[in-house]
């Protein structure tokens, strides 16, 4: 596979003329363009470039906006409503995010129910950017059936993922972590059967419903939650989150209503942030920071995220790999629909 | 071993008594011998009788204060701190319960940060009571260092469990999970080393810190989180709840000033109150409904918290169970320290 090396500015132009060329108005453009370098400039490659063409797919479908404005409304003191209007999530977070740093300041903390929106970015790109103001931020999203409850053979729940991020101090990134609840993400095991690998037991199951560890067998059939039925159940609080809490889509409602061009479902997302400073302990910072030295100082840990910074300092200079087919098929979808 | 049959009421004399010759005053006494009974009634036989021993061992050594007045202030709109006053987490629960559910109906939500206090209950008990009045519920505590984080050979994290319960419609009890970040409960290590069974891979370490599937050397190690670096993750969340955000002890610093009398060291718990009719959709109980019944009619699966209900309906009739020694033994704890 021939790969082509690209500046971060050049992912960011080349994502937004696309995006452009597509449906979308400016500032839809530099949102998503936004959450695509982001992820790049980490080496989250699944989240970058990669999305493009579902994106693209999508505004060419007609079922997501190109041109949302996001409608935000406090319906509660500590609750805001962030109505997408159709559109992909970055604008919904964009547009919303000084109205909740202001809400969690002023109330102590602030939940947001992120309504009529698509979700196909990166989580811990939406909960980062509050942990670098200073506050502890959690969000989750549902998507469409992908895995089964513990004890079934059909998928129910989406892949699930949650993030929650804590701000550090020394000028250190805040830790994020954003994990999918699924044992492990489909693009594994692919791999995996690529290679002549074994699953280790409770990835997934075969086209029967029957626990195997063969990956071919478990692509076709139905993944399980991480961790067995504890997974399971974090994975349903996901859906109860995103979809019960704030009348958005169940993943299997999501589903259903989908159009199938190879973007993302209409869903939910459920987000939390929480100002430390309203909670009656100003050497919070400082506490925490004897647990992450005492965390590290263990040996063989590591902060989740530790990987994404170390990337992000090597990146800005070197820039990313990009296969040249990737790129290609992103400067003919440039040409419009 | 011989066991004899107490109805829930005899539970609850035989509780109330010992802690009450012990140095509980009738309102802490009356608290922690509800979550005891409670804790019977639902056949968690690990969290009722068998612990009274060690609520009464921090009474008569003085570290836990039997005549708890709790105080209660709202220092953000949305921000509830609870000061248990030194005392054990039921009487905590009781005194702020009220508030809680005033302050999320009136916000939206509300976050309930509970400090000098000594958890040693179900937490499920805790979040219960919430999801009967209509709201969600979260809560997670720490402990002391029981699991090493994913990497580390030593340990640093509690067990650290996580509730959560979501009402349900149609006079069903609400959907509670509770479920400690541990990948197995270290009685049921204990069990499969009696029994002669091999553990399932990634529950704990043996003493040089190497993985092991042989449960009689997880029990001279360390154990591990459950589903690897994913509920690692989750563990490390709680400790920054529960204690960076809080301002009360990270579970390596609860054993540090801990006595070791063998009952609970000082330390805090988060909780969250969410008022589902505060988040725009008046449909939200039947919408939920509908998962629930497309979850359980994917057949194989049981909610969290049904084994429960189920025992709960049984022994409010039949009563339970006691091993002889234990009554004995509680008995004589009656006699006062």
């Amino acid at each position: 596979m021939t790969s082509i090396r690209l500046s971060l500015d050049e992912v960011r132009d080349l994502a937004t003329r696309c995006l452009a060329a597509n449906g979308c108005d400016a500032a839809n453009a530099d949102a998503v363009a936004d959450t695509v370098t982001r992820a790049e400039a980490d080496g989250c490659h699944s989240h970058g470039l990669f999305r493009l063409p579902g994106y693209v797919a999508s505004l060419r479908s007609g079922k997501v906006n190109g041109a949302a404005a996001p409608k935000i409304e406090a319906i509660a003191p500590a609750v805001l409503r962030v109505d997408g209007d159709g559109g992909y999530a970055p604008i919904a977070h964009l547009a919303s995010r000084d109205a909740i740093v202001e809400t969690a300041r002023a109330q102590g903390m602030a939940a947001v129910a992120l309504v009529n929106t698509h979700h196909f970015a990166a989580l811990w790109a939406e909960v980062e950017p509050l942990a670098e103001r200073g506050l502890l931020a959690f969000a989750c999203t549902a998507y469409k059936p992908a895995m089964a409850p513990v004890g079934a053979k059909e998928p129910l729940f989406g892949t699930n993922p949650i993030v929650f991020g804590f701000p550090r101090g020394g000028g250190e990134p805040p830790m994020v972590f954003d994990q999918a609840s699924a044992a492990m993400a489909r693009g594994e095991v692919m791999i995996a059967a690529r290679d002549g690998h074994e699953l280790p037991p409770g990835v997934g199951l075969d086209a029967d419903g029957q626990p195997t560890t063969d990956p071919n067998k478990v692509l076709e059939g139905v993944m399980l939650p991480f961790g067995g039925y504890k997974g399971s159940a974090i994975a349903m609080m996901v859906e109860l989150l995103c979809a019960g809490l704030i009348g958005e889509r169940f993943s299997f409602e999501a589903a259903e209503a989908d159009n199938n061009d190879g973007g993302p479902p209409r869903g939910g997302e459920f987000m939390l942030a929480i100002d430390p400073d309203r909670f009656g302990d100003a050497g919070w910072r400082d506490h925490a920071e004897g647990f992450f030295a005492r965390y590290l100082g263990l040996g063989g840990t590591r902060l989740p995220g530790a990987r994404r910074h170390r990337n992000r300092a090597e990146l800005a200079e070197a820039g990313i790999e990009v296969p040249q087919d990737l790129r290609d098929k992103i400067e003919d979808l440039c040409g419009g629909g």
